[in-house]
């Protein structure tokens, strides 16, 4: 708890965010916000400020994904506000604790509810009633003696759950003293004990029954900090362990036991063969969603899964309440426990080869991209992926053990890469970014590297260019799906920072990748790729998505 | 209403909206959308497809001001509407008639509350439930059936209320059959006799007892195509007519009873002296707020006012419920009233001088920007103004009576002005558009300029570019007010489209000017003026707002 002197809001605020061990805090001012902006200026945390607020809730969610703390996100009464709602929306449905910080009008504005302050919309509420659909707790600090309060309740709410929260901040409030926050003594959620033993033990008989058993370890696992304890549980029962998009790179993927990305159709075969197949899979952390397993959740049958995540547990068909994760699966690694052999397993993404002379002066693909990356992508570096083939060809992408990897692959927002990079990057300045971008989701955050500049940052950002939304050419055509060409490489002149490079070969790529982890500074790689050139797995995905919806329709009628 | 023969559920949509006049429809695809977007094809409404979200609300926003019908934005789910909600809620809060168009689950889809489905977020009824916050009206398609009964409801409460509404549209029900719309008798609402007699005679009383009345024309009587009967009224009895920022050029600023813009202290004095000093205000279709009437708001005593809207009627402190706003101004006009003198009237926006030859080599300054503009924007053009000075200091633009003009002045989101231009260009394609926009908000929305490129539009778009976030620095100077300077002059080379100028004295600005107003094509001037240089508006409201801040807190504590 910060110190005992008296605080006022706004020096509380920031202390305790502090406190929990947030350094950097990303924003656009606005009026509403100023005298907030000025108690963060005064605090121990850094402001960045960016240039957009769909940016600052990307910025701020790569932050809270690679720290695992909370990624706080500072901005004004609703066009500031209402402006950074889908990055917040991503963060909610892919459980990211990002905190939204917003000014707000004072108690002595809000008197009269038909008041028209600019920036209000319906009513004075209206910021925080639509914040509840995305957020876990909010509140509004119209009351200083309460706020301290107030902001530890979210606060721990946030912490909890792993989910967005929401303090809205009157601009005359934040400079008045606040009590020190009433801390009842916390009471911690605890499993039910009957339900926690009946749960571990149905599990532990599955098991035992299985031949052919595989682990999916879901985003869950890395948010709670559960992955060590799930990789205890594989490497006690020798049970392989496939991740999802969301999750690549948070088990190695040099782990003898890790048998590649699981995505459903997107799969390798013999990963998606191997899942489908088995009789026993323990979803630990997982969100069972269409896309994310790629359409390949109806082919996993509930009697042979054991799902469990922070908000539920079931072994087959039976469901069980009130189950810590954690508490699961140290229940379970302290059954007795059967282990299991194997001739061989699915291998993951492929091993990259080098290019050979003769390929050199070959067109790239986006095959050939992730295997060049693959080459090149260092210890400790990030890869950050926007939607499409930036992210479903990284199925095959070989990472190390200590690469983070970042996409919104559940939600699937265009727009998140750039952004979610310049916080990745603030989170861990020696960890240089790679950011893979499709040009369409390029044109609508790629500016953000402005924000590289204005704070030096260094990022490699890679635009996959297919001239359009290659995804959605595949699913149905149209004139829709044609986007203005822009000059990319000129980025860097717009902004007075950062070398860009222009390839169209492999060879030309690999040079530029090169080239750009070799200097030290911000690169921006355009790179060109055929229109109908897709990654293996998203051309599997692509299809199926048309016939399922040709289907559904058929059906319907 | 569309053809008797059988209509898809898309097919009835678009013609629907044909029907009422639309010709464009601006949107971004997504993969539930695109079944939508297939009948927007075959349509024949025009599709813009633009590069990011927001630019879409505000670019259909701009068009629905230049054309009074409405204006269309399609997107897709949750990733496209969340992203768009700032545009809309700014539409909401101005009273323009926007229509949300987004694709969305099927039926099927949506039949286990708990499923998971890409772009999904709490509920399949959260983006619905969100966007309740921000329109008049809103469906769900899911039955085919009543679809066209849905379209036909939400459509005509926008038109009625001039306020946004929000039809999703399933992926699948989209491509059904729907039954012809239940085309009830529409009941027209009415006046109440008795209210609507007794407040024209409490107005006509009122005005009969005046000394000094004053008209102030604000936007709600554009957007119900009311202003010829407020001018009736006006030139009937002679009472002079302000505008506010919002209504700017509705009236013509020739007309020989017009007085300028008011907005409260940062009027003209004379503007806001005779205002604050009438006895009979009578506020025709006005929003009271905060800044858009500089704060002038708490001079304007009720008992000397008469206030009009689409949604309320008041005499001094007494208010009458369910009149109508045309009713209103019909029957007063028709009542027997004075006609008054005046020895003078306060002069709107002074009449801009040309530069003389000695000043042409001055650094040039937000007044002076201004005063240019004023000498060469042309018989129907158009000028859209970003917040900050791009719209205050056009208190003192003086504009012809052919000319539109567009801001956001009441809600103030950065960001509005490139992406609305963009709409406003679409619908009057032979009405030139000068675009007003400091850098930060360039920063957010300037690249929407690639939708120029992509349409062959010839915006000139002239960034004033005082590095950073000028009327922040006004109110609270901190760090967090400066931007990366961007070499704003290369977006053309970015776009490789159009032509760009940087302009630094008098001189360079106004041949800047005249070259791109003779040339035939797209124009971007940048305009380098001081960090401190303000227009004199500005520095009266700023000054004015950090003092009622410092007030109020001291006045809280």
């Amino acid at each position: 708890m910060p110190s005992e002197s008296p605080h006022t809001v706004g020096s509380f605020l920031f202390d305790y965010l502090h406190q929990q061990g947030i350094t950097h805090v990303f924003g656009i001012p606005g009026d509403f916000a100023l005298p907030t902006f000025r108690w963060l200026e005064k605090s121990d945390l850094t402001l960045i400020t960016m240039t957009h607020e769909p940016s600052v809730g990307f910025a701020a969610d790569g932050y809270a994904r690679m720290t695992k703390k909370i990624g706080v996100a500072c901005v004004t009464y609703c066009v500031g506000g209402l402006n950074m709602l889908n990055s917040v929306a991503c963060a909610y449905a892919e459980k990211s604790p990002l905190l939204v910080i917003s000014g707000g009008p004072s108690p002595n504005d809000r008197k009269r509810s038909d008041q028209l302050i600019h920036h209000k919309v319906r009513t004075f509420d209206s910021q925080r009633k639509i914040y509840d659909e995305v957020t876990c707790a909010s509140a509004v600090l119209l009351d200083p003696e309460t706020a301290a309060d107030e902001i530890v309740r979210v606060v721990r709410a946030v912490q909890e759950q792993s989910l967005p929260g929401y303090i809205e901040v009157p601009y005359d409030v934040v400079d008045m003293l606040t009590r020190a926050p009433n801390i009842k003594h916390y009471i911690a959620p605890e499993s039910d004990v009957g339900n926690l033993k009946a749960c571990v033990e149905d599990a532990a008989a599955k098991l035992r029954a299985a031949t052919q058993p595989v682990i999916i370890a879901d985003i869950e696992l890395h948010r709670f900090g559960l992955t060590d304890l799930a990789m205890e549980l594989a490497e006690k029962c020798n049970i392989p362990v496939a991740s999802t998009l969301l999750s690549k790179s948070v088990i190695s993927e040099h782990h003898p036991l890790y048998i590649g990305v699981y995505a459903g159709r997107m799969s390798e075969e013999d990963t998606q063969s191997y899942v489908e197949n088995s009789d026993c899979v323990i979803m630990l952390g997982a969100f069972i969603s269409d896309v994310l397993f790629g359409f390949g959740a109806s082919s996993l049958n509930p009697r042979n899964m054991i799902v469990v995540t922070n908000e539920k547990a079931s072994v087959e068909h039976a469901h069980y309440d009130h189950i810590l994760f954690k508490d699961f699966l140290t229940h379970l690694i302290a059954q007795s426990l059967p282990t299991f052999t194997h001739e061989s397993l699915p291998s993951p993404a492929p091993i990259p080869l080098p290019l050979t002379a003769d390929e050199r002066g070959d067109d790239i693909t986006v095959e050939d991209f992730f295997r060049i990356l693959g080459l090149h992508v260092g210890e400790h570096n990030t890869v950050v992926c926007d939607t499409g083939d930036a992210v479903v060809g990284a199925i095959r992408l070989r990472t190390k053990k200590s690469n983070n990897f970042l996409s919104d692959a559940y939600y699937l927002s265009m727009g998140f890469a750039v952004p979610a990079s310049i916080g990745a990057a603030v989170a861990a300045p020696n960890s240089r970014v790679f950011t893979i971008v499709g040009d369409g989701a390029f044109q609508m955050t790629g500016t953000e590297l402005s924000t590289a500049a204005k704070y030096g940052l260094k990022p490699i950002t890679i635009i996959l260019n297919n001239d359009g939304y290659g995804t959605q050419r595949k699913i149905l055509d149209g004139s829709f799906n044609e986007i203005h060409r822009w000059k990319y490489t000129k980025v860097c002149e717009l902004l007075d920072y950062g070398k860009a490079y222009h390839v169209r070969t492999k060879g030309e790529c690999e040079a530029a990748i090169k080239a750009a982890v070799a200097a030290d500074e911000m690169a921006l790689i355009e790179v060109i790729i055929d229109r109908n050139d897709y990654s293996r797995s998203l051309l599997r995905l692509g299809e199926e998505l048309g016939k399922l919806r040709d289907g559904e329709r058929k059906n319907a009628k």
